[in-house]
């Protein structure tokens, strides 16, 4: 998604350690028009596909699976992260690695929100591990819920996340592909 | 707003202790129809305040935040919660005690995203003791920018939070005030 990827070229900040910034419009500031518009492309790409719920993962895809959730015309739910142990309630759990931070989260979502029932599009701002992506399809599978596809922001496509998801069979939609970057030369695009 | 109070009579549930769940529609699973209506009635409240920013905290802050964002075509900015100490970075800083969790956050906002240029509308999901939101003040105060007020979806106007801002001279606009609520007989609004 050109637009996508020129706000990246233009506002996106490269760190040394493989760290992309985008927190200026996409996960901490956050560029409510851009979610509109990027929501509008997954609704195009997803066309025809009967999706009923979308479902993500606190705290950055909260956002941009809302507004997606509009051009869907279904709810959204937000998976929560917690170190508890011990959860009342009915709830299906998976464990989710932060590179980022550095743990292991137990990742949960209410029974009572996801089930059978359920065509769901999982929606988030990155993929490059897979880690989040992964716990979420395993909540899904969970549930029993048919699983329709993702919708990812960026994807660094250099890291194995979208492969391996993909050749799970799953559907990903990335509307910003990153083949390779570095402080020096800024981000490159995949075609 | 009595769309918002009909659906919290309707969907709500009181559990011993003073919990009010409604995460049915608001905070884990998120009816989105609903949160355009509540965005609109914030418009509608604030028609006329030069609102340029959104400020919120993760995470069931969020989806609220970036729908009303559209009304005011602002960009939303999401105070983070960190239980880390040092984190790298120019960020205005502040601590908020969770009732729920039973701990003490340090919340953290970017420098580069809030400061004397902007005109700030907090939105949050509830307001019982009023901790997140005297965060979210705190964090605006240090930043210079200017308060406009607070849209809240549910206050407990049973507990203190509520006046103790509007004590400080803030605007807070709640669009359902819960004046009592019961296991035996449910929630009872203020007139």
């Amino acid at each position: 998604m050109r637009l996508l990827e020129e706000r990246i070229r233009s506002d996106g900040i490269v760190r040394e350690g493989g760290v992309l910034k985008v927190d200026s419009f996409l996960n901490h500031q956050m560029d409510v028009a851009l979610f509109r518009e990027m929501a509008r492309e997954w609704k195009r790409l997803y066309a025809g596909c009967p999706v009923n719920k979308i479902l993500t993962i606190e705290a950055s895809g909260i956002g941009i699976a809302c507004i997606t959730a509009e051009e869907f015309g279904c709810p959204v739910v937000f998976a929560k992260k917690t170190e508890t142990k011990n959860i009342a309630g009915d709830v299906y759990r998976t464990k989710v690695e932060s590179f980022t931070h550095g743990k292991t989260y137990d990742v949960i979502v209410s029974r009572a929100f996801l089930g059978p029932q359920d065509k769901v599009l999982l929606i988030d701002d990155f993929l490059a591990n897979g880690a989040a992506l992964l716990g979420l399809i395993d909540l899904v599978r969970e549930s029993g819920a048919e699983l329709v596809g993702a919708g990812i922001a960026v994807e660094k496509a250099f890291q194995p996340g979208g492969d391996r998801v993909r050749a799970m069979g799953v559907r990903v939609e990335s509307l910003a592909r990153v083949s390779s970057m570095s402080v020096e030369h800024g981000v490159t695009f995949c075609p």
